[in-house]
């Protein structure tokens, strides 16, 4: 599976309503576009109603009376941020997307206690990536949300992976835990949480997947240097999902694939009572709507 | 200058004499006789002589009468590693280079305080990559050796990694300080350690080098993501040396630039009194060639 059927499943689902926070850039406007033309969902869009309806007019001016899309002026990010929260926790909407704002002032609102999306589990951010010679995605996570997860954080954050690997049709996903090396070593933290997540799993507390590790990155996803070192194991050479020791790791890891490998992404925060889209100005619109599709498909239905 | 640039340099240099420990298997033979046919050192080959005979023989017969090739056996691994080690530091050989024996064997005789080549510098492994639609080789420290290393230790592998660019040529080396943000995070140690070493560089405590930091991997290796983050820097966009902040990240980008992004890679073990060449079996032909080259071209003359 790549990520174009991310978007093709993402269009078979009905009823998709996609709350954006700040929704008055171009890119934000032609990302909103290019969903709406593949009929992925309906949008409410918030912000400042001059500059997004400025926006449309520049690209698709026949879009202003489509009732697809409805513009909600706020009158700042704050209340772009608040607005579109709420309008997913009231169930207007069922996916939340950021638009031009710090992702900080987003996250305050989906974390407010009264009208948030908090479910008590770690938000985690999961990115799936198509990367050039590999016919399955490889799921990466967290490359850009918790900064040195504990044990505890890391089971969530493996739970909610799986939980998004499970809703795009990845039902018993394979979790490399990635360390620097294979053998457990009393120093190195990373390896000491990735056996105590393999035990874990076997024990039946991490249902809905398979998990190994420590693993190299090397062994997690090439049978070739498996084989080469020795690792038997149902996850070595193709694992689904690569559970990265911390924000280091996984960032490196991230942008090592987008810039030096060449790979797409799309990726959610997962954890929260609905997928949440962080795009970022820098991500291209092709990665804007595989994100859009990836939450999507994610929604709880 | 990209990693050939690296043989016809070696190449170029007289009186290497490189010393094998423990290089009784098909990929070490083969690999010094690749270096022998393109004239770049001598070798002295330590280990089970009957072994090593019989390899060459299979490989390359003629080279058995070949002045360059000296052949002293030793009883066991242990033996091959401290007479290899001693060879270098009664300067018979300028090289030393890792055969079939397990990495920390090799690294305790290179450690020994009588005979080794410890020079009170800390050893760090040094990785140059040239990396498709990259025209510079980019090189990245410490993927392999320093585990979680300290901000006194961080200072000397940039100091190791600026002294092998030198080596090669790359006379001002460019150094980003790499972690997940830009912004300096009193909660991310990378972020301060990266900041320290800038200011550490511009106080002239790390000269010979450029560094800025923290960087993003983007930032450091794209211009256009730089320019997106509005950074300005002499580093930014166009880094030489990418300092890790730890093993972990280090790891996983090493074995995603080889396995996702093809890339080539000449790595040594830098600190110790002379360059070490610390090849495994996965490693290609090409690759331990590259590391022999980058090895002969830093040897102190």
């Amino acid at each position: 599976m790549l990520l174009d059927s991310l978007i093709n499943q993402a269009a078979r689902k009905d009823d998709n309503m996609v709350a954006v926070a700040a929704a008055d850039t171009a890119d934000v406007i032609e990302a909103v576009i290019d969903a709406l033309n593949r009929n992925l969902a309906e949008f409410i869009l918030y912000g400042d109603e001059e500059k997004i309806i400025s926006q449309i007019k520049l690209q698709k001016q026949e879009l202003l009376n489509n009732d697809k899309l409805n513009i909600v002026h706020t009158d700042s990010v704050v209340n772009a941020a608040e607005s579109a929260v709420q309008a997913v926790s009231n169930q207007q909407a069922n996916v939340l997307m950021k638009g031009n704002l710090p992702s900080n002032i987003l996250l305050k609102a989906v974390l407010n206690k009264e009208y948030g999306l908090r479910t008590g589990n770690v938000l985690s951010h999961t990115a799936f990536f198509e990367i050039p010679g590999f016919k399955q995605l490889i799921i990466i996570t967290d490359a850009a949300m918790n900064i040195a997860p504990t044990l505890g954080q890391k089971v969530q954050i493996v739970k909610n992976a799986v939980s998004l690997a499970r809703s795009v049709g990845i039902n018993m996903p394979k979790v490399a835990a990635i360390a620097a090396v294979e053998a457990v070593n009393p120093d190195m933290q990373a390896t000491l949480d990735a056996a105590a997540l393999t035990m874990m799993n076997k024990r039946g507390q991490i249902p809905g997947c398979i998990i190994d590790g420590p693993l190299g990155l090397d062994n997690a996803i090439s049978e070739l240097a498996a084989e080469h070192k020795g690792i038997v194991s149902d996850v070595a050479g193709k694992a689904d999902i690569l559970l990265v020791p911390d924000i280091e790791a996984g960032n490196v890891l991230y942008k090592s694939l987008i810039y030096f490998a060449k790979a797409k992404v799309g990726a959610v925060l997962a954890g929260a009572s609905s997928p949440i889209v962080l795009t970022s100005r820098a991500d291209s619109a092709e990665s804007k709507l595989y994100s859009l599709a990836l939450a999507l498909c994610s929604v709880k239905r």
